[in-house]
């Protein structure tokens, strides 16, 4: 099985194509251009180092969120269009899973923390468990939007060893030494962030189980409504008529 | 501080920037192209989609072998070029030390495995340890080739978890599985193969301990003599007065 996974949900945009657990190619990029300059550039350039004929792909694995809003979107409508284009599902990874799979096979309490801005980070908490001769990850407690302070809550009640990793650390680093009362560690630079690989890795164990999704019904999972909805909802009346006349209100 | 990544030891052509703990980019292929189509024109679209001015590197990591020797050499000498014009030193990551660190914090025993032709590995075994907050690869048996048989005698005796990786795995799989006494797994295809990113965080803590070397020193450990030096050294001396002459005796 050949899967060709795009992530574009944090800082980083990656794609890689796995095929029957071999990494063939990856391509990372953590850098200040927008996705939209560096997402299918990068498509191209892997696609053409390894020859890869695009109709040979059985199925597209997506980094499907949470994440930065506008990463999303240019995820989510490269991974419908070529899935459209070539007939292929697609296997939608949450976001925070994928960072995860970066630490395979640790017993410690895994913690993927990135920035979601307003005091909060996207996050979960994750194991792994062995199950027929492998480890698989399982989840303790599902991706979600929480305070940093909600987040330590959580992992001092339950006491366990944790590893952080993601672009949250940077943010927050301090704040989780100052409240974390577990032993703990941060991943180092090679699995710190968003790796196309480890959505390929959970692409191949949804295609397994049939978790798939056909492109024309796949959405991202915000988590949190966009910015300008929730100013719309937050708004007055006065400043709802003026969205709709297209005046900017804050 | 600013590290420019290489591997092309084995199947996999990579090659990564790590600044200050952040993965800029990675590129690996792992296809049937020599890596001398691969390695650096890899590094020159990563140079160009991060805008990277050479002159800005500190440090170049290399996986200095064991591995293919042409893939060494082809490593090697992309490494001792841009050292030599760049003016800045290299750090010669051992091959398999490289490999191990792809599963940073287990606390299983990491058993890197490369296919060394001639029924050998390169291998060795290696534990995560904790200091000063971070964990550190250990060595605990330095990279060495073995046979796949006595790999596990070492195994079996130490009688510790294990997990496996590295492009031996799909060659003695089915051995491993027939002589590994101990619990036992194989990282999945993120974890699996060599990774320039993993040279990189090496290079990075070799920077810090000053073990970094002039591109005009660094010489690959290619472990064991090539095939042609053991040739040479067999040979009867009818053998070598042909090989003088240029003719193929084998």
């Amino acid at each position: 099985m050949k899967i060709l996974a795009l992530d574009s949900s944090g800082l980083v945009a990656g794609v890689a194509l796995v095929e029957d657990d071999i990494l063939v190619a990856e391509y990372s990029t953590n850098y200040k251009k927008t996705h939209s300059q560096t997402l299918l550039p990068m498509l191209d350039a892997l696609g053409k180092m390894v020859e890869l004929d695009l109709h040979s792909i059985d199925v597209i694995a997506v980094a499907a969120g949470p994440g930065s809003f506008t990463g999303l979107r240019i995820g989510s409508a490269t991974a419908k269009g070529l899935g459209l284009a070539l007939g292929i599902p697609l296997a939608a990874i949450p976001t925070v899973d994928a960072l995860a799979m970066n630490l395979y096979g640790s017993d410690k309490l895994i913690c993927p923390i990135m920035d979601a801005r307003r005091s909060q980070v996207y996050t979960g908490l994750y194991t792994f468990e062995k199950e027929n001769g492998s480890y698989v990850l399982c989840e303790k407690l599902a991706q979600c939007a929480l305070t940093v302070q909600q987040l330590a809550e959580k992992i001092n009640a339950g006491g366990r060893e944790v590893i952080f990793l993601g672009d949250g650390v940077s943010v927050y680093r301090k704040l989780l030494e100052e409240t974390i009362r577990t032993p703990y560690s941060f991943a180092p630079a090679n699995g710190n962030c968003q790796r196309a690989a480890s959505v390929a890795v959970l692409g191949a164990a949804y295609a397994k189980a049939g978790r798939l999704v056909t492109a024309a019904d796949f959405v991202p999972q915000y988590l949190r409504a966009p910015q300008a909805e929730r100013e719309r909802l937050g708004a007055t009346e006065d400043e709802k008529e003026r969205m709709k006349a297209g005046i900017c209100v804050r």
